[in-house]
This record gives C-alpha cells, structure tokens and sequence, in this order.
C-alpha cells in the first residue's frame, strides 16, 4: 500500500479518500452544492480548540503518544496563524472546515496529523464546533443586550417625570411618562436575556465521543474533553448527540423574540420620528438621506430592524423546516443548519450593538409629548375612579364619563375646560349630580393622573425610578 | 340618570355601554369578526378565579365591602354552576368571556357585580386569565412528557441488548442496539421537559394591577394577588403587562420542538412499519385500514402526529407575525393570540397523551433487526479501528478498509466471509497485510461491535442500562 | 356470511368494517386524534353532489343500474334536506364525511348505497371535495374583492384632488393626492385577484377516477364526470391526482398576500385616525369602546384584520411543513390539509367583506391633511427639478436644495416663506444664484406639485381619474 | 457652490451629499448595517440595462441631450468592463451597487453622470432592477424545470412496464409501474412550471417613472422604457410600484411548492436507496462516504435538497414579515427582500440542474421492486373488485377480502397460494361462495392488476405511454 508514506495525504484528493469504493469523480456543481466550506470556514478557530481538547485527551488516555500531540499543537498553532493572516487555503475540493484543516495538519505534521481523527467522526465534531461557536455567540450577545438594557435604563431615568399619551390602540389612553414607557422595554430585554441563559445550559453540552452515531472502541473520556472545552456535562446518547440540533432552534427562537421587541421598538421610533407626532429625533448617524428628495431625513436603522424580523423569523422555519420527519441519526439535511443559525446570531448581535448605541441617544421633544397627553381625554379614567370613590359603582361611573366626552367631543373642548356645572350636567348624574365637586379637577391633571398610580408597575414617577434602581442592582 | 337602579345591567346593551358616544349599531358580522367568546369561553373557570382573587385583594384593602365579596363569591359560585352544567348562555353581542361573566354576575348580585371591575381593566384580565390557563395546560403537557418519558425507558429496557442496524443517511452505519435507539428520543423528550419548566417560570407572573395600562389609582395590593392565585410574582411595567405575548410565543416554540421530536420518532415508526422494513407492528388500535383496500393495515397515529407537526410550527409563526412591529401597550391585534396557543397546547397534550399510550406497545421484530444488521457493511469501522490499534493511523486505516469493502462489494458478500488471506489482500496493506489477524474477526462480530462502545453515550448495553438507571432516578 | 342482507351496514359497526382483520377497538382518545368529521362535515354538500356525478357517471357506464342509481339520488335528496336542517347525525365513529354520509345512505336505500363507492376511494373522493369547495370559496372571494375594489375605486373618486403628504419612511416626502394613495391598494388587490383566477385554474381539475392510488379497474369515464362538476379537465397522474395539495397551499400563499395588503391598508387607517395624525375617522360600527376608559373609540376592525395576517400566514407555513418529504401516494399526513385552507377561506372571506363594507365610509378630514402636507418641506423636490430644468446637473440642484432646506429647517420656517433673496442665498449656488427666479415659488405649491406629476402612474388628478376609469372598465 | 465643477462628485463623499442637512458621520457599524452593496451588486448589469434605457428615453424625451447619452453609454460600457473583469471596486460608503455606478460614471464622464438620475429616485429604480433580475432567473429556472421534466420522461419511459408496489401510507396498496410513480413527478413540475409562467406575468411591469413615489414632473415616456427592457406593461400607480414586492413573494412561494416536491422526491429516493428496500442506486457523484466508516455510501444530494426546502421555506417567511404592516410607500425594510429573494432562486436553480443531471441516472433494481410488489397483499383491492362485478356490492366485497386476507396473513401465506376452495372458504361469503371460480386468480397477478387500470391516469402501462407522449407534445 503505496499510500502508507508519511506526508502522504489520502486527503489530498478527496474522492478517493472518500474512498476506495467511489468510481466517478464529483462534477463541479454537485461539490459546490454539497460542500460547506464556504460557510463553515468561520467555525475553524473553535474547530481547532476542539481538537486539540480532543486530542489532549486522546494522550491522557494513551490512545496516541506524546509527540503525536506535540506535533498536532505545532501544527494547529501554524493553522491558526496562517487562518488569521489569511493565508490559509480553503479548498473547494475538501468539503468543509473539519477536512481543509485535517488535510493541512497532516501537510504540515505527517502521521500525527492522520491519527488526530481517532475515536471521532465529523458527525460528534461538526456538533462540537456549532455548539462552542453559538455559546461564543451567546455570550457576545448577551453582552449586547446588557449594554442595550443599560441604555435604556439612562434614557428611562432622565424621562421619569416626561409625561407622554400612553396609547392602546394608537389612541390617547391615558397620561404616562416617557421613563415608565422605556421600561417597557427594559422588562421585555430582561426577559430575554433570561431566555438567552436557558437556552445557554442546552447549549453548553458535548456532543464530542458520539463519533460517527454510536460512540467508540476507543478508550475515550469524554467528561475530561468536556472540562477542557468549558462545557457544563456531556450529550448522554450518542445518536442523538450527532443529529439534535434543538440548541440552534431554540436559539433562533429566542432570536426572533428579540427582534420582535427590536421590532416593536422600531415601529414606535418611525411613528413618534414622522412629523405629524414629532414625539422624538433621531440622530442623523442612524438615518439616512434621499436620492432624490433634497430634505427627507429617514429612520433607517429602525426600519431596517424592523425588517431584518423577517430574516430571523425565517430562519427559525427553515430550521423547524429541517428537522422535520429527520429519521436518526445523521442526515446530510443537517448541514443547512449552519447558514440560518450564523445568521440569526449576526443580525441579533449587530442589531443589539447599534440599537444599544442609538438608544442613549434619542432626542426626546417633551413639550410634544406633553401637548399630545392633553388631547383626547386622557385623564377620562381618572374622573371616572373618581366617581367611584364617591359611591359610584364602577360601571355606572364609565357610563356617567362617557357621556360628559361625548358632550366635551361634540362641543370641541376638553372635559378639564368645563365648568363644574356643565361637568355635572354633562356626567348626567340626575340626582346624584352632586358627587361632583371642585376637587374633580385636579384628577383631570396629568400630574394628578400619573401621581395616582403608584402601585408596583404604576406610571407613577416614583415607581419607575423605583423600577430602575431594582433594574440596575439585578444586572450587576 | 335612570341607568343607576341596582340590577340595572348597562352591559345589557354592550353597545350603548361601550358607550354612550356610540351612535351606530354594530353589524351582524363585525360583531361576530370581533368577538372573541367562541373561542375564549374555555378560560371561563380561569377568569372566575382571576376575579375572585381580584375581589379578594379589593376587600382586604377596603376598596369594596365584604358583603359586595361575599355576594361576588356567591355569584361567582352560581355561574361557575351554570357554565359546568352547560346551562351558561354565552353571547356574541357581549362579545367576549369577561363580559359574558361580569353580566352575568351583575344580573345575579346587581351593583355588587358593577363594582368587581374597579381598579382592572380587561387588559390585565386577559393577560391574568391566559397565563392561568397556559400555566395549566404547561402542568398537563408535562404530566404526559413524564409518562411519555416512562414509556421509553421501558421498551429501552427491555430492549437492551436488542441488535439493530444504525442508520446515518438511512444507510447503515453501525451496529446498535434498539435500547440505546429508544434513549436517544427519551433525552430528547427530557430537554423538552427543561425547556418547558423554563417557559413556565415566565409564565407564572401576574399582569393584573397593570390596568388599561399605566396602572390604576386605587390602592391595590398585586403581590397579594400573585399569591392568591399562586404566581411566582408580578409584571414590573404596567405597559409590558397588557401587551406582553412573549410566554404564548415561547410556549408555542417549546411545542413546535416537541412536536419535532415526536415527527421524527413517527417518521422512523412509519418506515420501520413499512413491509421491507418490517422492524416493528404497531396495535391495531393506533392504526386504521382502507375503504377500498381490504388488505391495509395504516400507520395512522404516527402518520397523523407527524403531519401535526405542521399546524404546531404554523401556530408559532402566526404569534410571531402577530406580534411583528407592535406599537405599545394593547392592539386588538392581541385577540388573535389565542386560539394558535390553545390549539398548540391542545395538539401537544393530546399527541403526547396517545404516544405515551401506544410506545409501551411498540412491538419490536428483533430477528428482522438482527439481519438487517448484518447487511451493508456495519463493522467495517470496526476493522478500521482494528487496524489503527495495530499500528495504522486512522486515515490510512480507513483507506484500508475501504478497499476490502469495494472488494467485498464486487463479490456480493461481507467482510467476516473473506478468508484471512482474502481479507488481507482485500485490504490492500502492502508489506503491513500481517498486521491483520485471526481476531480481526471479532471485532466483526455485531456482538463484539456493540460491546466495544462502551463509555458515557456509547451504545454498549451496560450504558444504556446505565442510562436508563440514571434517568429514571432523574425523573423522580 | 350473515353480512349481506340488505340494509345490514356493515359501515354501521366501522372497526370491523375496516375491517375483519383488526382485532382492538379504536380507543375513545385515537379516535377523536384520528376523526377529521368535527371539521369535514362542512364539505357534505360537496360530498353530496361528488357522489352524485360518479354515480350518474357508474350508470352511463352501465356498472350500476339505473335502478341503483335513482335511489342513491333519492337518498342524496333526503340526506341533504336532513342536513340543512340540521337534523342529520354525525358520529364521530363513522370518521369523516365520506362515512357519514355512506353510511346514512345504505342505512336509507340498502344495497344500492354500498354500490356507489365502486370504482373510486375516499383519497380521491375527499381530493374531489376539497377541489369543490375550494372553488367555490374561490368564486366568493373574488366576489368580495370585486367589492372591495368597486369601494375603493369609489373612495378614490371622491378624493381625486384632495392633497395629503406621501409619505416614505413615514416621513414627509411629496405631496400626493388622498385619491392616488388609494388607488395603490386597488392596484394591489387586481393582481390578487388575477392570481386567485390563476389558482383556480390549477383548483379546478378532477382527481375523481384515482381510486386509492392506482386507478380502477371499472371502465369509468372521468371526462363524463369532471364536465357534471364543471371540472376544467381531470388530473393526469393518479398517484398524484390522491397525494397533490398544491392547489391548497397555492391558494393560502395567495391568502397570505392579500392579508398582507388588508394589514398595510390597516396600518394606514390606524396610523391615520391616530389622533396626533387625525387624517380620517371610521364608521362606529368598526370600531369598539373600553371596559375602563371612556373616552375611547379603538379601530377594532383594522387592528384584528392585521392580527390575522398572522394566523393566514402561520396556515401557510402548516401546509408547507406538512407537505414536506412526504413520499408517495396518500398519507394520513393529508388530512391536516383542511383546517389551515378552510381556516384562511373563511378568514379572508369575512375580513374583504368587511373591508368592502368599511372602505366607502371612511372619513376623510380633508384640511388636517392638506396641513400636514404643508409640513417637511413636501414640495423640496421640485424645486430641485426646476433648478435641473434650468440647466443644473441633477445631482448638483439636489445639494443646492439640501442646503436651502438646512437653512429653512434652522429658521424654522418652509422654502415658500423665503423672500427671492434669501431663497437664492439659502441655495448657496454661488455666480449661479440667479438660475432662481420669482417662478420657482410656484413650484413650490402643493397643486403645482401635483399637477406636475402628470404622466401613467403620476399622482396628478388627471392621471388618477384616467386610472378610475381605466379599472373599471377592466372589472366589467 | 464649489461643487459645481465638471467631473467633482457630490457622490464621492456621500455622506454630505446625502445631504447638507446632516451633522455626523455615519458610523462604521451602521454603514455595514445599511449598506446593501455587498449582496445587491449582482445586480450591476441589469442596473446599467435599466439606465441605458432611462437614458435613452430621457433623450428621446429631449430631456436630456444626444452628447450626454452618448457620454453615458460610454461609460456604461467602460463600467461593465470593469466589472466583468472584477476590477470595478465596490465601496461600502456609497451604499448600494445603484449610488457606485452612478459615482463611477460621472466620475468617468463628468456632469453627463450627475444628469442621468434626472426623472428617477433609487426606490423606482431598485425596483425595476429586482425585477429584471428575478425574470432572468426565471427564465434559466424554467429551463432547468424543462430539462428534468425531460429526464423524468424518460425514466418513466423506460420503465413503463417495470413493475412496483405502490404505497399509501407507506404500505403496499397496488401493484404500479415505476414508470406511472415517475410521471407523479413529471405531472407536478408540470404545474410548477405553470405557476413560474404565471408569477412571471406579474414580474414582467416596469415601475421606472414612479420616481420615488409620486411620479415626477419631467415629461418621461414609461411606455417607451418598457419596451426597450422588454416589460410587458408599466405599473399602474406610483406608491404601489415602488412599495409593491408581491412579486418577490409570488416567486418564493412559487419556489417553495417546486422545493416541496423536490423534497417529496428525495425521500423517496433515500428511502428507496436504503438498503433494507433496494428499489434504487444513485451514482456516485450525487453521494458521498463518511470520515469514519469505510463502507458508507450516502445520498447527499437528494437529502441536502431535502434540508434546503427549509431555507426555501424561511425565505418565503422572511418576505411575507418583511411586508406585514408596512404603510405606503417605500421604506427601507424592503432592503431586506433581496437575500431571500436571490437565496430562494440560487437554491431552485441549482437543486433541478442538479436533479435534471441525476434523474437520468437513476439505476432501477426491478427485481427487487417486483419482489417487494408480491409482498402484503398488493392485489387484494383487484378481488374485491372481480366480486362485485360478479354481482356483490362493493362495501361486502371489501369486506369478504378483507376475511381472506386475514386469514392468510394468521397462515403466512399470499391470497394467490390458497387454493380456490380455501380462498372461497376464507372469503367467509356464506351460501354466496361460488361467486368466486378459478378466474380470480387471474385478478390476483401483477400484470392482471396494472393492465386492468386501463383509464385516463391509471397505472396501465399503456397509459403510462399515452401520458408521456402527451407530455412531450406540450413541453415543445
């Protein structure tokens, strides 16, 4: 066997490697088609930190000599300086990160090289390297959302007492403040961020040893690989262990549900940014200009957000799509589960980094806002809580306001602006017209308004500061 | 005001309720577009234990008397009655179950009824009622993961050291045994249990208190609530609470993996059930037969799981879209989130509840297995690690390998069939063909093949007794 | 054999009907999992008249008699009275429709009923069915956007002349007319109902005659049937004609983007009745009140219509997951099919109706309009083309025009309010200054603006007009 | 004004060309966020396409001057040169492949550049680029469909008479022809092909001339434009013709249903290819080996295919999100609907050139495909078929075959091994028995079973031959 010379790399041409029995060679499109290396290639730093853990191991266990882990150390640091430098050739013809790299150690280190693959197969490796890949990602994520939290937390606090409509329906509810509105949003982030840390523990498991489905005569320790790699416990069953691929579901899941807080948040900056609301600005190095239209200043960056929900929505069906009806244990359908989860993690992390950066710097109009809260009744609820506090029973109270707007709706003016005895007249109380008094209008205030909801989770300018001060002691 | 007189319902005509600055009627047909009861009367007994706890609170914190909570609590128990015994009447015109109720309720106790609304809105009443419901359902689904989860380990046990052929690309790979096949979708079926357990933590927190949105101005108690009614707390931003849908989302994500997981467990039992195959029977009971083929015995159950996987996914990306570009705090939009959510969890409990029923009655064909096992080559990796323990490295090995099975191939028989000196040349080994010897046919062996993967994940029947040992002590 | 009597159904007793060779009862859970009739009852009329049309067809062809054939019609007639009269009983044991009415049918006429399921199976028959009644689903749909379309050909009309801002970005960007912004969804609802024409084309062929898979071995005539139903031609390939469902999904991926269009056009109205934006109001009937705040009037109909973008597009995403791999022929998979296609049916059909009941009564508020389109420098653009027509580079008039614009937007005050003077000085065009004459002030006025844009597509109200014209000539 | 020289361009520092109005530096990250070149510049050529026709019309219009045209198309020429040659350099500030052409031009050929954008905006311009691009993907995606609808042909040609079980449920029904199962697939491409025609009417419009949403006031030509691209129309109104991208989504539902069936294939073929049932063998080019075991030959490309319709199914939800709510006209979310849109073509393309080039080749065992038709029963349906037209009706029939089945199947034996008065015996059919005579056997044999499915898309060979000829006929 010719094949048997040091050096000699049954690598370097594939086909036949692939093996002995393969008579054809591999047309041009149907390599392209089937190979990863395009894609995969961003995994080779922590394809490399996985052999050498595993092959660390493959020597405490005897399985391979101390040299042969000496040499694939040497060679793996020269991989990984020539990959850096951009030096490292990726060929086409090698499939995937796992071989090009393989291929390269055994150029550079002979023998060694080839015996690295012992007690392994690209099915456990391929898993090792997504889920030490993703947890990275997790973890640059994470990094973002705290500062994006952080941002918010700033901008809720110096708008505590702001007051803005608060709208359901995108109509004029009831008076709240600009603080207690971005706390909205530092409450759905946190929650994401609770999401991302579960999802985190799936993630942080070795799949490494399963080899090719059904584990090794090899003498492994896989919990030594494991504590090397920083994993929190090893995959208990081997074919599942090559073919689950839940992490990068649910992560892509997770995604999604950040970006659809990305997206709502984007929607209220477009609305509150158009001109007829006015609510806040945007500085300019998040929008950009028109071709055409010499004064347009567009909210780029949030409508691009708002957009890339799409993308991240996308790729969490195509990765439900693929696994769907999946016999055990390994299929090559698996392979499509790189493209959706890189970008899924890259839309979240860039998106988060910028939103993170924005956010500090919204540009809120306050007068606006504040001029906003006077139209449309807002303090309607407040004057009817009133009326129950007098006696009213709550029904009767909506009932008796409802028809005072109508009568402010039809006259033009606001329920504040009435006088006591057409604000009597209009609640058309009867006999108990009296439960109005002059201390009615200090509900219809917006102070008065925000003021009184000082409950745990109430607008009130004392409970968000409140909120925000929990906030911040919870994210150290 | 003649509307006040006790036992006078003004939500007797919703519309003129609604209110008073109403002028036209509702159609026939937007009223049954908008209307929600059809679908959300099955919350009816949550919603009666939201108010309930709600009524409490406002009595303990002097907000309505203890008669008005007496007569609440004895209405409540009246119509509780009437909804179990099927006698409610549920009406479109009061558009949904919140309404249905206090309406009712006010017929039954007059003002006392009127004045249960005081300091909610249905808002929060929604959001408190759909958690409650969810939080139920999460109790159920998990119930049946477990006896699901039971049901593996027992046919896994049983089946230890029953040999079948691994499949990767549905060809065969490797010698396992269908023990250690079962367990793979038992630790599937365990991190959906996690993720589940996960879910439910967020799910368990309390809206209510946040009002129409900013909270309300009476002097409520939350946290008493979220006791009452056994919450692990409450929402911390009022706008967050009404219009956060993010723990319907993640439900339904967690479902889509679990009906992913029991896609792929049916895909196998609908190709093992298939006659060239012939590896399993599944009871009559779980299948159905033709009306034209006499002769056809239907994989139905798995067929029909497998095909649900579809509405699970579907469902998930209808809240995702739902939810897209949402402006702060309650659309209407929102009232689309339910019937994706209870047909999601209603699919999942009732497929898992019949697959925990039907797994324990999987009848296995171990002989079929068996042969299928000693078709296709499935030691040849065997023989590789053979030959690396002899000296090869591993790529080298492989080569080797490949070239007796292309021999092998050609000749239309197995590999322990060669002769020694057959095998030898088969291989291709040069001057290191005596590196091969009379033990080689061991490793050849199914038995032999199966025991040597014996470590953490491996498919030896002493770890996947050990598996099973460990899981089971897990569970409890 | 006892069995053959006359009117001894053996349909009534279905788990030995299906046969002899099953020996458990179907569990009361499975069979609820595996019966379609709660949801398949809806196609019985179509069932009905399917069953008609082969049997008329079976007696043509003389392989049934006359005889038999006038009872079956005879029965039909009596199962169909029983049925919109809500008399008919559906048991949950007989499965589906087919069975239903089978039964009912031989239980009526004997003999005769069991002859009619000669020569087809139910794959074909429900593939026939829901062919049917998706084409007459289609033929309402259409309806109903032919009325949509009417009322917004109609709105548009009116408001040929009424100036609003055009918005991109939701920012200000040229004036428009209210007329050619409505004009854009009747563009969008024609292309909708030009591929829903093209839908069922593909809808409307016969896969009657299949059987179960393989054809029959009767010689039917499936030309005689397919012209009966007022099929286009029948379905070449038998194994395709049980297993396609590509009409289904074709048909929700158009449902999808007409949802899409009814939820951009919802989002306008509810941006646009906003009160901050204020530019149109809409009919009390499609809007609701608050159970807590009661000054509230809430777009219900537009915000749900949006919501249900989602459940339309979460039924695309069942029908395509289901579809996916699955081999040939039928497959229990299938009877998933029908909710997600009757689910986005009902729905689009009752959200156009609406819509095409709503669009002619919205209110526009002329003046708010026009005053926002005087905001934000709507007309900069075409000062920027008049500069080119004076002899600037196109790209050199857009910088002049964005430094005008800064300076205006510094001082507060729009490009019209300038003096000559300071217009030419604001431009910055250095010994160029004069190419800026009294004439440019006209341009900058909102009717200049659009009467400007006077060519196929152009907002001008001649162009709008023509277009009216143009569509309603096409919808005759 | 400076920036009025010849050959100086505004665009070559975008930032504040963009406008005057803006005050910071867009940052790098936001760059790279909104930047699009990097996936839009495969648009370059019909970029430059749609220009040469602007320009044209623009002169013709005498808009522009005959020099300024001429300058035009020889820079157009020089551009495409350099990019042809891949020395064009695409810059990242200048945002997307329309703002890098145009900065190249002018400065290439002076103010005749800045000139060109005259009478346009980059929102009527990328979408009249998206659609020019999308029908040449078209047209090549139609070629391939045609090309493997050709292969089929001629698979299903050669096995016209090659016999198989035919499966529902993945048991064996009836006896088929392989033949018959390919033209499944022929017949559903077929359809797809339709479809794509039919999507490419409404992809075939030209929106140049909407400008950036409005129209604009220079005195353009549309029609002329149109038919100097080859469009078969203009679109009608100009919000909708630069917001619309229906036609986006049309094409990727379109893809998915061609997906879909290209996954309904592949598992065919896997499972076919798996050696338990040995229908079929691929070439080696479409398979690969493994890294670990030697023996393994996989059919990659059938299963990679099936794992890309997820993608294809994400992209197709990517698009549908991406458009959920957006209000008129353009906004910058619609940057998002070109990866999807070119993913979902890529992947279409490439998928049936590779299957038309594999189809061909499909090596039939139809020893192996005849044995398995002999197993469970295939020809029951055929006896219950030959009794009643012996004169019992169907439903007995179905019944009394399905005793005899029964009976066998406790035997071990097929229908066929029984002698005639054991078959009357387990017919079970009473005083009736002699019904069945010794030509029911005849029934009972393969060819007896395919021949007599002798209809328009029955299996019978001869139509099998009919259908393909048809085909040919209309593929020309």
């Amino acid at each position: 066997m010719a094949d048997l010379d040091k050096n000699k790399n049954s690598l370097d041409n594939k086909d036949q490697a692939w093996s002995a029995r393969f008579a054809e060679p591999v047309a041009e499109l149907v390599q392209r088609y089937t190979a990863s290396v395009d894609f995969d290639k961003r995994m080779a730093l922590v394809d490399i930190q996985g052999s050498l853990a595993h092959a660390e191991m493959l020597t405490a266990q005897k399985i391979i000599s101390a040299e042969d882990f000496a040499a694939i150390q040497k060679g793996m640091a020269e991989i990984r300086s020539e990959i850096e430098a951009g030096s490292f050739v990726w060929e086409l013809a090698l499939e995937d990160v796992h071989l090009n790299i393989e291929a390269r150690l055994t150029k550079l280190i002979g023998d060694a090289g080839k015996r690295l693959h012992t007690g392994r197969s690209r099915n456990d490796q391929v898993a090792t390297d997504i889920r030490l890949w993703l947890r990275g990602a997790i973890d640059e994520i994470q990094a973002e959302l705290t500062a994006l939290r952080s941002g918010l937390l700033g901008l809720a606090e110096k708008h505590a007492e702001t007051i803005m409509p608060g709208f359901t329906h995108l109509q004029v509810a009831q008076p709240i403040t600009f603080g207690h509105h971005v706390m909205a949003y530092a409450e759905m982030f946190a929650r994401d961020a609770e999401r991302l840390a579960d999802c985190r523990k799936r993630v942080n498991r070795l799949p490494l040893g399963a080899a090719a489905l059904a584990g090794t005569s090899y003498p492994i320790d896989r919990e030594r690989v494991a504590k090397t790699l920083g994993f929190d416990g090893v995959c208990q069953n081997s074919l599942d262990a090559v073919s689950d691929r839940d992490f990068a579901i649910e992560f892509c899941a997770t995604a999604s549900l950040v970006m659809t807080h990305i997206s709502r948040l984007s929607e209220e900056l477009i609305i509150w940014m158009s001109p007829r609301v006015g609510f806040v600005d945007l500085p300019d190095r998040f929008c950009t200009g028109s071709s055409i239209m010499p004064q347009k200043k567009n909210p780029d960056v949030p409508e691009l957000a708002r957009g890339k929900t799409g993308r991240v929505n996308g790729n969490l069906i195509s990765l439900l799509t693929l696994m769907k009806g999946q016999p055990l244990a390994y299929n090559k359908d698996n392979q499509e589960d790189k493209e959706p989860l890189f970008d899924s993690a890259d839309t979240l992390r860039d998106t988060l980094r910028i939103f993170a950066d924005m956010v500090p710097h919204i540009q809120v109009k306050a007068d606006v806002m504040r001029a906003a809260a006077l139209q449309g009744f807002a303090t309607a609820t407040d004057l009817a809580d009133y009326l129950v506090k007098k006696g009213l029973a709550f029904r009767d109270a909506h009932e008796a306001v409802a028809h005072a707007v109508k009568a402010c709706s039809n006259k033009g003016c606001d329920l504040a602006d009435l006088s006591l005895a057409d604000l009597r007249a209009a609640c058309d109380l009867g006999d108990k017209a009296d439960l109005i008094g002059e201390d009615a209008f200090k509900v219809l205030t917006l102070e008065g308004s925000i003021n009184s909801r000082n409950h745990v989770g109430g607008t009130a300018p004392e409970q968000v500061k409140k909120a925000i001060a929990a906030y911040r002691k919870n994210m150290k």
